[in-house]
C-alpha cells in the first residue's frame, strides 16, 4: 500500500492525480501546513525535508514530484503514463517536469515562501512584486514552445499533464491571467473534466 | 553524434561528466556567457530557454540536467550509471537529482542570478546575504540524510555523483566551507580523481 503525504493547494496534487490515473492502491495522509505540521518531529521522521509530497511504501520513502511521477509511470506501466520504452521521449517528459519543478514552481514560490531566500521584509515584498512577471514568462514559454496539445506531449496523456495542471491552478493567485495562454487554458479545462482529477481534488478538499 | 552545449562553471559539467563516464560519442559546444551568447537568436533557436546544458541529437534537443542525466544512463545501460531495472531505486536517484536542481541549485542561484526574481538592487543584496545559510542548510541535509558513501547512493556510482560534485564546486564561492561536511568533502575528492572528471574539466577550461 502506498501512502501519499500531501497538503491541500500544494504540488502534491500532481502525484495524487497520477496515482489515481494509474489505478494504484494508495491512501492519502493530510499534513496541516497552518499548524506547521510539516516541521514537527513526527513528520520530519517521515521526510527530513519537511515538505510534501512524500510517497511512503515498505521499501522506503520517495520525495520530489518529478521522481514520484516517473516512479508511478514505471510502476504501473499498463496505465501508459509515460513513453517508457523510448529514452528520448521519456527524457522529453522528464525535461518538461524538471522545468516545472526547478523554474516554474520556484518562480511561484517567491510569492509566499520568500523567507526561504531572504529575511528582510522589504526584500520579500520586492520578490512578490515580480512574481506576476516571472510566472507569466514561464507560462508564455510553455504556451509557445512546450505544450503540444491536446496534452502536453501531444496525443498521449502523460505524467506531464497533472503536473502542469497543478501549477496552473496557482496562476490566478500569482496575478497571471490564464486567458493569456489559450493552449494552457484549454489544457486546464480538459484536465478539470477528468474523473481522476475531480476525485483527487475532492479528496484533498473534503 | 551528441552535441552538448555548455558554459564553463555551470551545471552543464554534470552532463558532460556523465557522457564521458558513459563512453558516449559526443562533442561539446561552448556558449560564452560573458558576451551573453545564451540570449542570442542563434542559441535560442537551439534552446528557447536560453540556458545550458542542452543536449542536441538528430531526434531533437533535451534540456534540464536531471532529464539529461537519466537519458544518458538509459541510453548507455552498459555503463551502469543508474539502477534501471528497479523503479524504486531509480526514483531514489531521481529524487536526489531533483533536490539538487529545484532546491540546491536554486539556493545558489540567488547569489549571482538574483535578477531573475527581483529588480531592486537592495533586495538582490539581501538575497546574496542569505546564500551561505541556505546553501549550507542544503548541504547539511545532504551530509546527514542523503549521501550514503562512498558514492551518493552507496557502493554504486550513479548519475547522482557528477551532479553533486558539480554543485559542490560552487560551495567556496557561496561562502560555505566544504570542511563542515566531511562526507561531501571526501566525495568531492574521490570524484576529482576520476579520469572522466579530470577530462571533462580540462576540456571545459581548455
Amino acid at each position: 500500500m502506498l501512502k501519499l503525504f500531501y497538503a491541500p493547494h500544494t504540488c502534491a496534487l500532481a502525484s495524487h492525480i497520477a496515482l489515481e490515473e494509474a489505478g494504484a492502491d494508495y491512501e492519502i495522509m493530510r499534513i496541516d501546513f497552518r499548524s506547521n505540521e510539516q516541521r514537527k518531529p513526527e513528520y520530519l521522521a517521515v521526510n527530513p525535508k519537511g515538505r510534501v509530497p512524500a510517497l511512503v511504501m515498505e521499501r522506503g520513502i520517495l520525495t520530489e514530484t518529478p521522481a514520484i511521477l516517473a516512479f508511478v509511470a514505471q510502476s504501473f506501466p499498463k496505465a501508459r503514463l509515460a513513453p517508457l520504452e523510448d529514452p528520448f521521449a521519456f527524457a522529453s517528459v522528464q525535461a518538461f517536469n524538471s522545468y516545472l519543478c526547478s523554474t516554474v514552481h520556484v518562480a511561484h514560490a517567491h510569492r509566499m515562501r520568500g523567507h526561504r531566500w531572504v529575511d528582510d521584509p522589504a526584500a520579500i515584498k520586492e520578490m512578490q512584486r515580480k512574481v506576476p512577471q516571472t510566472v507569466g514568462e514561464c507560462f508564455a514559454l510553455i504556451e509557445r514552445e512546450m505544450l503540444v496539445g491536446p496534452w502536453v506531449m501531444g496525443t498521449a496523456y502523460t505524467i506531464c499533464d497533472p503536473y502542469l495542471f497543478t501549477l496552473a491552478q496557482w496562476l490566478d493567485g500569482d496575478g497571471v491571467d490564464i486567458a493569456r495562454f489559450p493552449k494552457v487554458r484549454d489544457h486546464h479545462q480538459r484536465m478539470a473534466e477528468r474523473p481522476a482529477v475531480r476525485k483527487a481534488i475532492a479528496a484533498e478538499l473534503g
